[in-house]
């Protein structure tokens, strides 16, 4: 049963808030899955904030998080780096949080003519200048390219804005070349980090997201049990549809999480 | 025989100048060709400058030139959208030449939400809220999408810079959606309109350009003869490797456009 599961890897976006609001039956249920003793992880494919920007966000949604609940791709991505290579030299594409992580693990950020890696993530002051830099790196294969997610389009308040996906999208048009890695969900890189800070085997967790393509797939991917939230993104209607392009169903569908907790 | 033709169109980076700089060659065969009374039109597939700014150009290399003798795509995207729809409402990515040919064809610059036309063009000033504006037009399919040219990579002075094809790519990874209509070469769009304006059949006309998978592809689309010159982007060694990559070969291949009329 859900409720036997050790773990719960949480999805932020549409689970337990939709940008800066919470969503309240996501966090009401946050805080009676730590009255239950669960371990909770919170999985969120951001690719411009550090952990510390998280936080505050926590704080907004009226939870006290701490920097261990938070697995966030830029993070995921510097440990991922910073694991095949102490200090070494990257340029990124991204934002100052993505940049803030990286320096956290340990790497150096240069000019991007001495990179060894070129690590892109979503940037609101993407320019010309930057674009020709992470040509040029993409250009040479002796440069390692990481992104940080593949998230296409992101759906802001006002309508849907590019996501990391538009300079992986511009770099393969260009270049033919696509990442040597891929951080975010749905790859396994970030589910493995997941479960190896849980230290928890895929039959203890849940993973709970509001994508089918995204966070189902992930979850799929390592073999846990997956939830399907309709606070988010995905309507009842979409359900067979995304499912049947994922290729992947969810394990279980409700319409929050606090639903999962009442009908479970 | 090739100096038998009435016309020849004539790429101009990489066979009249590069960059700013004259080819000598190039120049010293634009004006032999006009003494012997040969139609000239020069075809660019630049998407950031207008006509106006192209003869500016032409003074640096030390040509009079008219703007009748100049088919560049920014001002074919122009005259194509005006046929298709006399004032009709478009936004562009691109910079102030392609607005100001965009303008002079009638054409009407507008709020994105009010498009009915997104033109793609390069733009040195490429910024997040450009792509974002473009990403929700792509999204729409009342909206017709209209790229200036396909070029993916420019060779600058200080190394590769993104062309057009950056967008465009960014686009087709977020949406799936390619361009509607690309103007420029290779596509047959410029180059029909180039027979047009010279008023000329394909069999009388002579295609010259530095790169094969361009200028020589958009020459062979029509059924003219072309020519590839060897002062611009392709080497003699390359020849065999991009005639094969682009399924075309050049009807001829010499040193410099003054060589063709030296050999001819």
């Amino acid at each position: 049963m859900l409720l036997d599961k050790k773990g719960f890897i949480l999805d932020i976006d549409g689970v337990i808030g939709r940008g800066k609001k919470p969503i309240p039956e996501g966090v009401e249920a946050v805080k009676r899955l730590r009255e239950m003793g669960k371990k909770i992880l919170f999985v969120s494919n951001n690719s411009t904030r550090s952990r510390r920007i998280m936080l505050e966000r926590f704080k907004d949604y009226g939870l006290e998080v701490s920097e261990d609940e938070i697995l966030i791709a830029t993070y995921a991505t510097a440990r991922l780096i910073a694991k095949e290579k102490k200090r070494a030299k990257v340029y990124t594409t991204g934002e100052e949080g993505l940049k803030e992580e990286l320096r956290l693990a340990g790497l150096e950020i240069v000019d991007y003519r001495d990179a060894e890696y070129l690590v892109v993530g979503s940037n609101r002051g993407i320019n010309f200048q930057i674009m020709t830099e992470a040509l040029r790196l993409c250009l040479r294969e002796d440069v390692r390219y990481v992104a940080v997610n593949p998230d296409k389009i992101f759906p802001a308040e006002d309508g849907p804005i590019p996501g990391t996906g538009m300079i992986i999208g511009a770099l393969y048009w260009m270049t033919g070349r696509e990442p040597d890695v891929i951080v975010g969900k749905p790859s396994e890189v970030i589910m493995k980090e997941a479960l190896n800070i849980l230290n928890l085997k895929p039959d203890e967790v849940v993973v709970v997201g509001d994508q089918i393509e995204i966070d189902v797939l992930a979850g799929k991917k390592i073999g846990a049990t997956t939830v399907l939230v309709l606070t988010g993104v995905t309507k009842r209607e979409d359900i067979e549809r995304k499912a049947k392009e994922a290729g992947v169903y969810p394990d279980y569908v409700f319409e929050s999480l606090l639903d999962m907790l009442r009908e479970s």
